[in-house]
């Protein structure tokens, strides 16, 4: 009944799918996924921290009171007036008609993109950025228009400035205004208000990817992009970071006029978000202070972020670069130049048993670009591993490079 | 602080979304979600044949004993070996690493069309077909190669074996075996042999849509296409139409070789597919016996689709024609030609507070096919209401008919 083809002459795939495969990094890091191994390789939130108890509640509620829990359904509108609240907290002022409900923050992108970018388009990003944005234009087989970032101060406005006025015309420009994944630095002030300036200028959107805005260390969170703007800037929101990412819920802010064709591309993805984790999380803000939450969530994630920089201080060589970052749940790490960061994790995982993700993955392009680079998440492991794990990565790192001397 | 921007200059959309829009049928049918339409229009399950009390209890088991539900998440092992027990029940003999866990059999459609298809290849498929696969072919514009239907046999496979002889190689065939949305028929045994035949000689791939495979009302149901063949059928399937649509898990069943590219895919999608609702599914289906679910739901909706056909025959013109359906939620009618069914939509909802979907809008290209046919659906409404509702669809059909005569 069955033939005996050989695997690699299943299908003929389109033409971008026939490259694409998992990196030997993933099958690495895939590989590395064991209990022993100390892991500041993932995003991951930390799951000590999932409201369990509230999640429980919640679902009991839901599935006792109401009967279209279970049904497909249309978006779930108390959820999107929860959602306008929750934004307003970082002065963004929107409506509900303005929020489109999404399966997890990535299919916001993916939808937008769908929406924006013709094949072989073209896009406005950063050199180094997060690989699931990678991910989601790379079917595009588009023209990359990058600019670098300081670690200080973000993304290089001034080279966006100037690569719009030689004419580039970019389906949309791509931002991660606070926390930056990978870089870990947020936009400041004066850049946010240049960038959303030039987006209105050239008519340009901006896609605004914002999963750790929420998750601020300092006195003043700065309000996303848009804040700064309504029909520029078009914002991407996650419950993963502040809820549970199991949940696969996240939204987007944008014009209301764009909303029957997000309708459209969402249908075609995935029908609706699912009904039953909708009023879960609904259901969850109804019975909980999400405040109180949030606070929470900032004072463990601070604590773990102060415990990384000091770890870092003492066992990292001296002429390892690092900023402290206000946002999220990344340090980005530069070794000594010459230093080669994917070398190190092959012997880190080995020798030492820890893991973290080279700089190099994370580059838009292939190039030698933070080559010597780290990237550390500390929302996963509790203070104590990361103290553990970092001098850990510290000797390795020191042996390694006195050996190079 | 804000633009006065005009929402038609909002952003340039890709070429393809600048087309789209959702349709004057679309938002006659949303207009008309009232409690008071008796509606036959979207292919929604029986809310009331919800396993509420078993999902209650899963869902309790999940949250107090599985740490990981909560976090991202690689998919739940447990739950494809369960996928692989119900595969086999269809005669389908596969193994868990041939199973790849989706977002709904949507999501399962987009991955596939994702990895075969280029922008501007073709597609085989029936002239009449799922709105929502048309949905995901569309933003490829893909060239449409398409065969008629019969009635009572199914796809036109001889006109498929034409194609395929004069040269055509699309990118694969699309193909709804059991229970067809919308022409509610299923492909002959012959007929199936013949297609998988094709698709081997020819190496093309069949992706076969099976969200009604389990929904069978006759004694032997046959087996889908991909029990004929492990590497030319792609196989989509859902737990919507069994068990509840809101929690939005489905799943492949695609030859090993493929499933590193269909991870890349996926991650870019929405990263992974629910870790929680995974674990709620493969949690319920270890506490509940599916055969007992499976004997309710083909008694229920056998009982339904028996009420809506003898409904029909009682109040249907004698000219108007159906098939009875022995797989699925549909009834499809074909009313004398020259009979416009958009145009009765618009008095049966105005008049008669009944909804249908109008053939036409399930053609895969514009044209006038089907447009004296209606889809209905048969699973959502109670017999009593299906009595109801098709009384006065008939009386009306007849009116219209009388006068044009």
């Amino acid at each position: 009944m069955y033939t005996m083809t050989h695997p690699a002459e299943v299908a003929s795939l389109a033409k971008w799918a026939q490259k694409t495969r998992r990196s030997p990094l993933q099958e690495m890091l895939f590989a590395a996924a064991k209990p022993d191994i100390i892991s500041f390789a993932m995003g991951l939130p930390a799951p000590e921290l999932f409201p369990v108890e509230g999640l429980m509640r919640a679902s009991e509620q839901v599935l006792t009171n109401d009967s279209r829990a279970l049904q497909y359904g249309p978006p779930f509108q108390p959820l999107k007036g929860q959602i306008v609240r929750l934004m307003a907290k970082r002065n963004v002022i929107c409506r509900e008609e303005q929020i489109f409900i999404t399966t997890g923050a990535q299919q916001g992108m993916n939808l937008l993109v769908r929406l924006l970018l013709d094949p072989g388009g073209s896009v406005l990003t950063e050199r180094v950025i997060y690989t699931g944005f990678k991910q989601v234009i790379d079917p595009y087989e588009p023209q990359i228009l990058s600019v670098p970032t300081d670690p200080k101060t973000g993304m290089d406005v001034a080279a966006v400035a100037s690569l719009l006025a030689r004419g580039a015309r970019p389906a949309f420009i791509y931002a991660i205004s606070s926390g930056h994944n990978p870089l870990a630095v947020s936009l400041t002030e004066a850049k946010r208000s240049q960038l959303v300036e030039l987006a209105r200028q050239y008519r340009i959107p901006i896609i605004e990817d914002d999963p750790y805005g929420f998750l601020n260390y300092g006195d003043a969170a700065l309000p996303p992009l848009r804040a700064y703007d309504d029909q520029w800037v078009f914002y991407v929101g996650s419950f993963s970071k502040i809820l549970t990412p199991a949940l696969r819920v996240g939204w987007l802010v944008v014009p209301e006029s764009l909303m029957p064709k997000v309708s459209v591309v969402k249908e075609a993805s995935d029908i609706d978000t699912n009904t039953f984790t909708q009023r879960l999380i609904a259901s969850f803000l109804d019975l909980e202070d999400i405040n109180t939450r949030l606070s929470m969530l900032r004072r463990e994630y601070r604590a773990r972020r102060d415990a990384m920089a000091q770890a870092l201080r003492e066992h990292f060589p001296a002429d390892a670069k690092w900023e402290i970052p206000d946002h999220g749940v990344f340090f980005w790490v530069e070794l000594p130049h010459g230093m080669d960061a994917q070398t190190l994790l092959a012997s880190a995982l080995k020798k030492q048993r820890v893991a973290f993700i080279p700089g190099q993955a994370f580059n838009v392009e292939l190039s030698n670009e933070a080559a010597n680079c780290m990237r550390l998440n500390y929302s996963h492991s509790h203070p104590g591993l990361i103290r553990e794990g970092i001098a850990r990565l510290g000797k390795l790192t020191s042996e390694v490079l006195n050996r190079k001397i």
